[in-house]
């Protein structure tokens, strides 16, 4: 890549950055899409803009999202939101410290030395970027110390900035948690592992006595699992009907409005997607339906509730500090039998994961984490495979009714220029969720943890295949073999490789936040879809909230993401410094326009309190790791004699990893009773705590209020005569 | 090695033991040595001899040994010791069920093969051995498929074993920890990292604010951990003194009895070691002595209360389930502030150790491991220098008095022998202790946890340096070498010389039971010591007490001594089977003997409920796994084809430790809730579980009984005025 080309590509990039953002602001004013740009305010019963919409100007977003305080974030957005924004502003504040300092001393020290001229850093002839970088350097010049003092800035600067940013999050997250309010979650503690029932004892009864003898004073109510399939479906099946029903009777009363006064009642199809079968009256065939299913409901939560128990429960406590410390308690001598944890939001919950036992869990984990390596090592197989037999010819072979769109020459062209990458794009934008759908299958009992762990995955999964992959070049698998074979070598390899990719990267990084970070402000999908779900599909206001439903910030794959470039920015910063305002832009922007989405968009689908962070500064700790010993390399390809100098750095890392998972990590894994034994500011009512914990396929309204009780309680009883 | 010279040496060894057993029947029956081969049931307060000594024969202890029940231990000698047994017992069931199926199997098949006479397994030409073993078989002969499976037999029985064991030690714990009687450390827990006192509070209002706040109904009181070097000096003189007054008035009384009915006052010198100084007569210098110290103690203490507290603390609680729950909850949002464990018996306390903090304790930790793994790797090195050195030539210089002996021919003759092996006689004997005092130096808080690591830390000692060490011959530091530029040619060099080795380490087993177990139950050492204090020291009670006090079990060194047996016996099972009879002799006679033991001999120092056990698990374990990578490496060397086959059963050993550590460990670290919720038999008297905390240094008789409350709480007033 040239000069021109590179400049081409930042232009482009610009553009496309510029004309989204006026797109955006023109867009973003219009009334028919307050609810794509601020569903989030809307949600919250909120005035769309603030200050009403005169005294805006396009721009003022960006004010607004500027002078916001983490305290506007976490009541709009949560603490996992504002944990978030910590990650983005810490590796802000690093980028933007070390490029203060290593920019003026790195780049008039490179573009003065004139001996590296057999390297290079960007394939093809693109000298200008050369001379700004650690390749216009001669081997073992002095000069090089300047470079080497660089290494140990950024190193330095990026752990005090973390420590910092560490104990902030700490902070975030003992305020939330020892907030006044009753949070329900707080009172209760998952049990799983429950060993079987004993004779004469039912299931409930089991767990109350276990717990009571525990917890005489403390113990509240337990609520065994059910296993919920079945009920699940009926419940579903039930609200589909509600929907249908709701929008028939609106295009009944839509059509009633106009030419004829009685209207036309809709009709449809019984048979498969509404397409065959016999004709019915909507209104009349969805009510007898809803009848139907509500008696096969009530009939299904009834022989759930009684017969469908399974070894976990939900134990309520009548106070923090007993929740609290329960879930962090041994209970059972065998290990494997009363497992506890701190119970999660109820929306959190995954049910059907509850029940699997101990060593189940952990060979699930096991066999997930093979599969999951085998995919981040192989996946480039099965893909080929998949393009190769999909071309053209064997299309039309397997589908014949394609032939008349492969005979128009336009398509035909298009068609063979993207079906090779067809399988690759398809694989690529499936995997986030089919790394959700592997945790899950880990048997993890909540959803953020399951979050978590699928974000975990899909940051190695582009840390060695995009970073590593691209800057070596050919399969991660070959290289695997070559340091297999040569353990040393892993190092030298990627040293040798970095500086002829800095200008790949350079783009990247641009096309990222100029383009991604346009995209993502301007809502041009979400619009799109909104207004056309609008018009054709949605026929009631339920279905019109549900076409704007903005959903959540997903920071599982977006976390990934930034890494990615986190990684680059630092394993570049000292061999090619110019890399760091790319870095700059990219969170200054992302801050920037995420804070006005955190604020206006997104609503958060659940709040883990920050249980994040550690994830985050494990990967950022990682990185930096990578990018010590990549340097550590690349020294010694330059030759410089006192690269061993910067061993102590990694070890460092290492050191500060420890510290931090000793220090802090365990209070992200419990409550530390200190911070749940501060006050409430009332006493919480615990039959609505239990209550916020059953769900609702199980929770009907026709039945009475302490029917849930009744339900169970009836089971103790006929049971235990029997 | 010839044939009669291992016969030799085993009916050497077997003399001796038949001498040593007819003396202790000899000594035993005397009514003089009674008090050192029944100590523990004469400090019991129970007769010597069970049913008086005219029913007894001289081998009768055997069938008392024999008949003896786990409860019967556990009552005389307490759950370690019980736990200890069951390890004997495990590693006994394990080969004897090997031996009965192994011996009649693999001697035959071996003996009728004739192919292996290029192989031996002694060195020298010893072939009635070769006959018996692997050795004799061709390679690639079909008959090693007998071998093979004895390989997995001897696996199998040793996990399906251990597996029992682990839940029979569990349930041991259990019962002890869930039993009615009070004991006072189960109403407390160990608190250290606490925070700088805050401003306006002293030590004492800091800790109780803050576990009220967190426990306000189960909070009792709590105890500041003092330095209490100075304090426990003084207290050790005064100690000191007031012996040395009782010896001296017995003394006097001694010679009043005689000639001079007014008796000789005792007279000595006040310098040093009595030698030196101005004569004054003893009785009146020992009473003001003490009078003196016990003013100084009396200061001292209330220095020590006032202004040595520590930022560690006891807490009590007035219910088991409180302190068990409080000793496993994460109190401080940071984990290095607050840390808590369940506090062990007040005798295992080790206050100095208290006061260290997290990261400190975390540092001395990997600091002493580094320099014990330079020990084991180097510890030739030193000793080989000092044995250079000290040469008769070399110490006549340096000490010249010692001339005069070197003169006389004998002397001389035996030191010029047994110089150069002293250096590293005296390092081995100091071992165990030198390890202990390196695991006090991580800065464990409880005698027997640095008990656990300097078992540990021996162990590894041991099979490092004489299995692995006397199998390959020549330093482990040449071994090291080699094995870190080919980590493949471990387990083949290991697998190529054990055969080797096979007599030697036969006549080490024999001798370690015959002349070992000998020596430890005839007791002459302790009872030649006995003697002659008595004669020569002992002036009253106290100091004959203190003559034939018994010491515990001591079991951190015994354990790495029978777990070398283990590994020598698992390694060789196969290969030459003729050892499991040896090791089946072994661990016969130690349950026998130590059975014995533990029944009149040993008074244990401490009681940790069986956390022993998970040490000796992994051990047994790791020696199974080091069979097992041998064996896979033998078939190798025997070229059996079908040798890969063996590879699952290391992965299952690996398997099966996980499972254990997962299941079990965790109630071996805390007590399990389900466990400490047993109900007490009384109500615990509070007063007296604190008071047992008090260290005798800082509990004077003088002062009243509630005076440690108040000297704390005079410093609560007088430092929260100033």
């Amino acid at each position: 890549m040239d000069f021109t080309s590179f400049l081409t590509s930042l232009g482009t990039s610009f553009v496309i950055f510029v004309v989204l953002m006026i797109v955006f602001a023109w867009l973003s004013s219009r009334p028919g899409n307050l609810v794509v740009y601020y569903p989030n305010r809307i949600l919250k019963g909120l005035e769309p803009m603030e200050g009403g919409k005169k005294t805006r100007n396009p721009f003022s977003w960006i004010k607004e999202a500027a002078s916001s305080s983490e305290r506007d974030i976490i009541a709009m957005s949560g603490v996992d939101t504002a944990v978030y924004f910590v990650f983005l502003s810490t590796v802000l504040g690093i980028l933007v410290i070390c490029g203060v300092v290593l920019l003026p001393v790195l780049l008039p020290v490179a573009v003065t030395d004139d001996g590296g001229k057999s390297q290079t850093t960007s394939k093809g002839t693109f000298g200008e970027l050369d001379n700004l970088s650690m390749a216009n350097i001669r081997a073992r010049s002095a000069r090089l110390w300047a470079f080497f003092i660089g290494c140990y800035l950024v190193s330095l600067v990026t752990l005090i900035l973390l420590w910092r940013a560490y104990k902030h999050v700490l902070w975030l997250r003992a305020e939330a948690i020892k907030s006044p309010d009753v949070k329900s979650e707080q009172f209760a503690v998952v049990v799983r592992d429950i060993p079987p029932v004993p004779e004469g004892q039912t299931r409930k009864e089991q767990v109350d006595s276990y717990f009571k003898a525990i917890y005489p004073e403390t113990f509240y109510r337990s609520m065994i699992v059910t296993d919920n399939k079945e009920v699940n479906k009926i419940w579903e099946e039930l609200e589909g009907y509600k929907k249908k029903l709701a929008r028939a009777e609106a295009v009944y009363a839509g059509s009633k409005t106009t030419a004829k006064p009685e209207g036309t009642r809709p009709m449809n199809k019984t048979g498969c997607l509404g397409l065959i079968g016999k004709k019915v009256d909507s209104i009349e065939f969805y009510n007898e339906k809803i009848n139907e299913f509500v008696a096969k409901l009530e009939a299904e939560q009834k022989v759930t509730l009684r017969e469908k128990q399974q070894a976990a429960a939900l134990v309520f406590f009548s106070n923090r500090i007993a929740a609290a410390s329960a879930a962090q308690s041994l209970h059972a001598q065998m290990v494997d039998t009363w497992s506890v944890f701190d119970a999660p939001e109820p929306r959190q919950l995954l049910w059907p994961n509850l029940k699997i036992k101990y060593f189940e869990r952990e060979l699930r984990q096991y066999v997930v984490y093979v599969i999951v390596a085998l995919m981040i090592l192989f996946y480039m197989i099965p893909i080929t495979f998949i393009s190769a037999v999909t071309t053209l010819k064997n299309l039309v072979k397997i589908l014949p009714f394609i032939k008349p769109i492969v005979r128009i020459t336009v398509l035909r062209t298009v068609l063979e220029a993207y079906l090779p990458q067809l399988a690759l794009i398809i694989f690529l934008a499936m995997l986030p969720k089919l790394l959700l759908f592997l945790s899950k299958l880990e048997g993890i009992p909540t959803e953020s943890h399951a979050v978590r762990a699928a974000s975990g995955k899909y940051f190695y999964f582009t840390v060695l295949n995009v970073f590593i992959g691209v800057t070596i070049g050919g399969t991660l698998f070959n290289t695997f073999k070559t340091v297999e074979e040569h353990p040393n070598k892993l190092v030298s390899m990627l040293a040798a490789s970095l500086p002829g990719n800095a200008t790949f990267f350079l783009t990247y990084v641009a096309l990222k936040f100029f383009v991604g970070y346009g995209l993502e402000l301007s809502r041009i999908v979400p619009l799109i879809i909104y207004h056309l779900k609008r018009k054709f599909v949605c026929k009631n206001e339920a279905e019109l909230k549900a076409a704007w439903a903005p959903g959540d910030l997903s920071y599982g794959t977006r976390v990934p993401g930034d890494m990615l470039i986190v990684t680059i920015v630092l394993c570049y910063s000292i061999i090619a410094p110019l890399i760091i305002p790319f870095g700059v832009l990219y969170f200054g922007l992302g801050w920037l326009i995420l804070r006005n989405q955190a604020l206006k968009v997104y609503v958060p689908s659940y709040e883990s309190y920050g249980r994040m962070w550690p994830h985050i500064n494990n990967r950022i700790l990682a990185a930096l790791i990578l990018y010590q010993i990549t340097m550590l390399g690349y020294f010694g390809v330059q030759q410089f004699l006192y690269a061993p100098l910067l061993i102590p750095l990694p070890l460092l890392s290492l050191g500060f990893g420890f510290v931090c998972a000793k220090k802090f990590y365990p209070s992200f894994q419990h409550p530390a009773l200190e911070v749940a034994a501060h006050g409430l500011k009332e006493v919480p009512n615990m039959e609505l705590v239990f209550r916020s914990f059953i769900p609702p396929s199980l929770s009907s309204e026709k039945i009475e209020d302490d029917q849930f009780e009744d339900a169970s309680s009836q089971v103790s009883r006929s049971t235990s005569f029997v």
